[in-house]
């Protein structure tokens, strides 16, 4: 039996679920008892981190014992100088999460509305719910977000909206015009954050280059070193936005909240171009891959400008990500997000691409090998 | 010119005021352009980081692409073992600061009344104001906490108590006596939280040992890395409570909010028994030699049992710490406290406490040499 909630937590969270990683490897390999176990279910980077990121984290770790520079000066320096912007338009997060979290708690009263879409990142409706937000849904049409509905939803009463684009788990995105159509005559005191967790990995012309509005827009653009730089278990994202906003967020900002180690990584991140290259790369052909062999298999693969893929099953969606995972091969399984009959797969190197899909052909039974041997 | 915060901020926290964290030592070589730079102004260990912790760190990085574990299965098991309880009983955060916050937004809703002492650590009033609290301030007796009257300030509104104990910045503690006392009849939905972040520097006999209290009252102990562990820069701390209080603040927690190094860092730093005995005899010879020091030169020193001493210095106290600060000597000045004519100054290595005294002689005249110099 799980313990229940203490009767002094507030009531906005007494009833929240909360949100249920990927498995780890370490977990898999000690609950099934086996060794050789790939992860494609958590978007990480397959070729490891970025090793220029290494080398600067290992220099910085004779002073762990000082405490972080508070205002992440030199990454925000790095990042200005980037964007032709002043560090004023810069804020830096323990992870992307986190600068979600500070714009619900700059922004977000009690009772205010935050806007959502369904399905999308489960973070933005747990995270409101937790402000003590009412949240609205605006459901996604053929797993996209249906920028007009949610635009029209948008009242005097909305705080904030959040937008994931690419979108994850669907790997689709909204266009610049889109885009453009919902910023144009929002409500004043509405924020709009626009989550791009996996701009890197982008290439299509018409995904709006989001950086052009903050000017005009009460705008937050996050970003991630997790996913193309490869440094997920760091922790450390960042958030660009006019300084007014970007002042808001910092009043509620714990003074150290990003670890040392992930700052020097990040400024060496940003200048790992081959690396990330070489990153994009292999997302593009493992993309390729993947789609044909999943379309060989009959299975519907929604378009993906990502790192991952969202596949349709069919209702054994389930069971088929519980097989793989006895066979080693760790992919999620979509129910936590109402998208039942769906299994997520990150893309991974070409030789986990092909575990994934030989794995998968075993699991349903379209494998002429396996077949014949009746398994 | 400031930047004004953005109309669309929470109004609470529209007239916050911002932390400020003690100058890093490269901000004053680079200001001031000074090379040789000592820091005795943030209580960190001047040992440098618990060595174990550092190979640990170290080993753990090529997995840095990896989220890290979300639920510090690793690091609860470990604490579970060490203090006989369950992991159930256990938090892991981005340091214990991010703690702090997570009881403020489990426990405390807009309106709220937060206890606090004054003076005592400056984010438990900031970070209660920005989750909308009335901060209900209670002045410190000669510079101890005052628990009979925060005790009597107590009301059924009183949501949340801060205790820093030892209290950062004074360097002094409450006894097993008065906490006791303290907890006593309680109004039932008061959660206490007791901040040990200088908990294994303690030698006194009536130190509490809060962990005994925690079955029987709504208690939450937080303790910290950060200090006596050396591992400031990584960002960790965890929290003891009941389950069912851990549980609401796992509610509001962000997923992957303690990154992987730090997890690591922190499960070697528990063995690292030497490294803790080390600097637990260095901090007890410091203090014992900055105390006769500062004492001959007729200041008078607050009693500590921390690794940091509060010293009055008279109304030149931020003078003081200016013209320490052009010798290269970081302190604190302590007018954020509202503790004018204080400084607050690490207990380093002690090269650098007879630095700190040296220096001190030439600022404040006392040193023959330097008056007969004529500086």
């Amino acid at each position: 039996m799980t313990t229940l909630i203490d009767s002094r937590a507030r009531e906005a969270i007494r009833s929240l679920e909360g949100y249920r990683p990927g498995k780890p490897i370490e977990e898999v390999q000690r609950e099934l008892g086996l060794r050789d176990v790939i992860k494609l279910a958590s978007n990480e980077n397959a070729l490891g981190p970025s090793p220029k990121a290494l080398a600067a984290l290992r220099r910085a770790t004779a002073q762990l014992h000082r405490y972080p520079d508070a205002t992440c000066a030199a990454l925000k320096a790095k990042l200005a100088r980037r964007f032709k912007l002043d560090p004023s338009w810069f804020i830096v997060g323990n992870g992307s999460d986190e600068l979600l979290v500070l714009a619900l708690r700059a922004f977000v009263d009690p009772g205010d509305e935050v806007l959502v879409a369904e399905p999308t990142f489960l973070i933005y409706a747990l995270q409101a719910k937790a402000a003590g937000a009412r949240v609205v849904t605006v459901k996604s049409e053929r797993l996209r977000y249906d920028l007009p509905r949610m635009r029209a939803a948008a009242t005097p009463q909305t705080k904030l909206v959040f937008i994931a684009n690419p979108d994850n788990p669907t790997g689709t995105y909204v266009t610049t015009k889109e885009l453009e159509a919902f910023l144009e005559g929002l409500p004043a005191q509405t924020v709009v954050v626009v989550d791009e967790a996996y701009y890197e990995f982008v290439q299509a012309a018409d995904y709006p280059q989001t950086v052009r509005y903050l000017e005009d827009h009460p705008l937050l653009i996050t970003r991630s070193f997790s996913k193309a730089y490869g440094l997920a278990g760091l922790r450390v994202g960042y958030g660009l936005a006019r300084p007014s906003l970007i002042r808001a967020m910092d009043a509620v900002r714990e003074p150290f909240n990003v670890n040392s180690l992930a700052q020097a990584a990040a400024c060496a991140a940003l200048d790992d171009t081959s690396f990330l290259a070489k990153t994009r790369r292999m997302t593009e052909d493992g993309r390729r891959y993947l789609s044909r062999e999943l379309g060989r298999l009959g299975l519907d693969v929604v378009p993906s400008v990502t790192n991952f893929l969202l596949v349709k099953m069919g209702p054994k969606a389930a069971d088929v990500a519980q097989r793989l995972l006895r066979r080693g091969v760790i992919v999620r399984e979509m129910r936590a997000w109402k998208l039942d009959g769906f299994i997520r797969v990150t893309i991974g190197t070409m030789p986990e691409n092909r575990r994934f899909v030989q794995a998968l052909k075993e699991v349903t039974g379209s494998d002429p090998v396996s077949q014949s041997r009746g398994s």
